[in-house]
Order: C-alpha cells, then sequence, then structure tokens
C-alpha cells in the first residue's frame, strides 16, 4: 500500500484514539474505505463540528454547546448541593441512578503527579469560587453559596488524593464535605468481594435501626 | 450533558468503528475534546481526504491513489505469478515476509454465505478476468497471462471455502493453482498446537530428503 499515502494519514490519525493500536487502525481504516465511506464522512463531519461547538459550562465545566450547561440552569435542581466527579461519564453514571438532585462540578480530571496534573490543571480553583455562589447576569439566575460538597471522584488512588485534596482545602470552610461511601456492591457475595473492600464496609459498618 | 448534541454526534459515528462500543466511543470523544483536539481535527481532515482519495486498483483491487497500484506496476516483480489475498493487511504481511516477489490480486473480502457474500461481492469475475493477461494503455505496459495462481486466503473456513471455489473455477484452465501449506508455526511445540494443525501437518508432511 505503499502509494496511498492518505490511507496512511488516515491509519495514523486513527491511532490517536485511545486505545487503538497500529492493528486496529489498520482495521479501522480498511473498514471504513471498503464498507462504510457514509459512516467515514460522517465522522469526519462529527468530529470538526464538535470540536468547533463543544465547549465548557462556566458553571459545572462539563461538556456544552451553550454557556452554561441545561443542567446547572435546570431551576427544579437543589443548588445547595454540588456533587464533585472527574468526568462527564462519571456525572452521566450519578445521573442515571436517579438518586441525586442537585448540581455538578466536573473535575474534567483527576490528580495525577506521576503524569504532572496538579491541581491547577483539573480547575480546583474554579471549584473553590463555585462554592461561594454565582450571579449569571444572563439569564438573570442566582446561585447561592454551596451547602454540602459531596466528593464523587473515583475510588482510584487518583481519585481518592483529589478527594483528599478538595477535603483539605475546603477544612475550615464551614460547609459540609462528604464522600461516596465505600462498601459491598449490591447483589455481589461476599465470598467473591476483595478483601480491602470487605474491610472499608465494616470500617463503614451502619447502624441498621436507625 | 443532554445539550451538547455535536457530542452525542460524534459518539454515535465513532461507534460506526468496528469493535467500538458505546463506552469506547464515548470515551474516544471525551479524549478528544479534553486532550487532544488537534488530534480530532487531523482526524477529521484524514477521513474525508481518504474517502476522496482511495480508490481501487485497477488491476489487483488494493488500495491506492492511482489507477493502477506501485506493486503492480513495479518491472522488478515477476508477473507469471498472482498471489491471491483477501485484504490489503494480508498482502502487507506476505510482503513483509520478503519471500515472494510475484503480484497479488486482493479479493477485499471472502466469500460468506451466512452474511449474503458471493461469488459476485469479492469480485471473482475480475479476478478470471485478470488471469487471462492485460494490456496497459497508460504507460504502455503488458501483463501477460498468468501461470500460476497462489490461493493465500486465511485459513478460516470462509477462506477456505473461497480458495475452494476459485481452485474449482480454475479446474480446467490447464493453470498451476497452489494454496499456501498448513503446518506446525514456526517456532512451536507440538506439545501446544492445536489437533487439527497437527493432523493437516502430518497429512501434507514432506520429504526431507528433497
Amino acid at each position: 500500500m505503499a502509494d496511498a499515502h492518505s490511507l496512511d494519514a488516515l491509519t495514523d490519525a486513527l491511532r490517536r484514539l485511545p486505545g487503538v493500536g497500529a492493528k486496529s487502525a489498520a482495521r479501522m481504516a480498511y473498514h471504513l474505505l471498503q464498507h462504510d465511506r457514509a459512516g467515514a464522512l460522517q465522522l469526519s463531519v462529527a468530529l470538526s463540528h464538535a470540536v468547533e461547538q463543544v465547549q465548557h459550562c462556566e458553571l459545572c465545566h462539563t461538556f456544552t454547546e451553550q454557556r452554561v450547561c441545561s443542567t446547572c440552569l435546570d431551576p427544579a435542581r437543589d443548588r445547595s448541593q454540588l456533587c464533585v466527579v472527574e468526568t462527564p461519564a462519571d456525572q452521566a453514571a450519578l445521573e442515571r441512578t436517579g438518586a441525586y438532585r442537585g448540581l455538578f462540578f466536573v473535575l474534567m480530571g483527576k490528580l495525577s503527579p506521576l503524569d504532572n496534573i496538579g491541581p491547577h490543571d483539573i480547575g480546583l480553583q474554579k471549584l473553590f469560587d463555585r462554592l461561594g455562589g454565582v450571579h449569571l447576569a444572563v439569564p438573570d439566575m442566582v446561585f447561592p453559596p454551596v451547602q454540602e460538597v459531596i466528593l464523587a471522584t473515583n475510588f482510584t488512588a487518583e481519585g481518592e488524593a483529589t478527594a483528599h485534596v478538595i477535603a483539605q482545602a475546603l477544612r475550615d470552610s464551614g460547609l459540609q464535605v462528604t464522600r461516596l461511601s465505600r462498601g459491598v456492591p449490591v447483589g455481589s457475595e461476599l465470598e467473591y468481594v476483595d478483601l480491602g473492600t470487605i474491610a472499608h464496609a465494616l470500617v463503614d459498618r451502619r447502624n441498621t435501626l436507625g
């Protein structure tokens, strides 16, 4: 395929997708050109359109095409609660539970010293500014100071470190700062749950009589 | 993310890539928009450019940007041999061995009755036309009738069926029709080779004294 430079360029570009190596990229390029040229053009347009349109919500930092996302603007949401997550995918998972009616703040990352990602890179200052309350001019809308910050970063080393740093920074703020509970997943059998999880479930055990 | 339609459109478009499900597509879209917008634009351009430029070689059917690919035009290649493969990736694998100096014919598929893919869909008539020889006007170049057809389709059910159909069609053509040998992979220990392969290696055993 020495004389199909645009095919090589396509394969190289596909390799920039996360989790796609040389063989997968070649297979994708082959599939698109042989079986789905319409899909290739659709993807091309979707990519340039998304890069052009998608920005960050001024309040919660998630992806949106507006200045402020529809979740933040929703008057039915409880503005006294702010749930801090790492990514829009985590936010979507919480939304799907239907168990949360407060607002979000999306870090768009997590602290990761090994990758040189510090507090500045994940917009912690933006989070702290948000906590004090915001007044939007257009549309005219007031977001009072937050009363509870729910830390819902992942239960990985980086996610725990991120939650810890935020909690420490808010130690003297007078805010209620909570963390999602650790414990045994619903539907699982103790025999197959890892020991660390069982240990945490023991430490965080709750009084069932109320 | 209810108000980022272009993000949803991008996620949908990414799902058209082979092997990419809903979660992978969402992760790819997130990665591109958060960490690699330059990569997203590069991929967008590469896709539209490839769809526009890449066509099939008139002689061997592989991907090329010219009418006839550089492999077919290479005067150093043995034009009496034609190796039939399923995809450009298979062709590339054979090329990397450095053990073949003849020409190729790329089926761009394989017979697959379950998927409704018959002889017409993989261009078998084009292959049979090619075997009789071709005279290119520009550049002025003669491809004499082929003397040996080497069937190098995959050793899967569909690849074997494809090889069988081609071999049967060429039964009375007077051409030499060969198939890549089946056998024990180089470097492997018999203990770990599957029984079907060992059985084939026994049937196809060769005389080491020449």
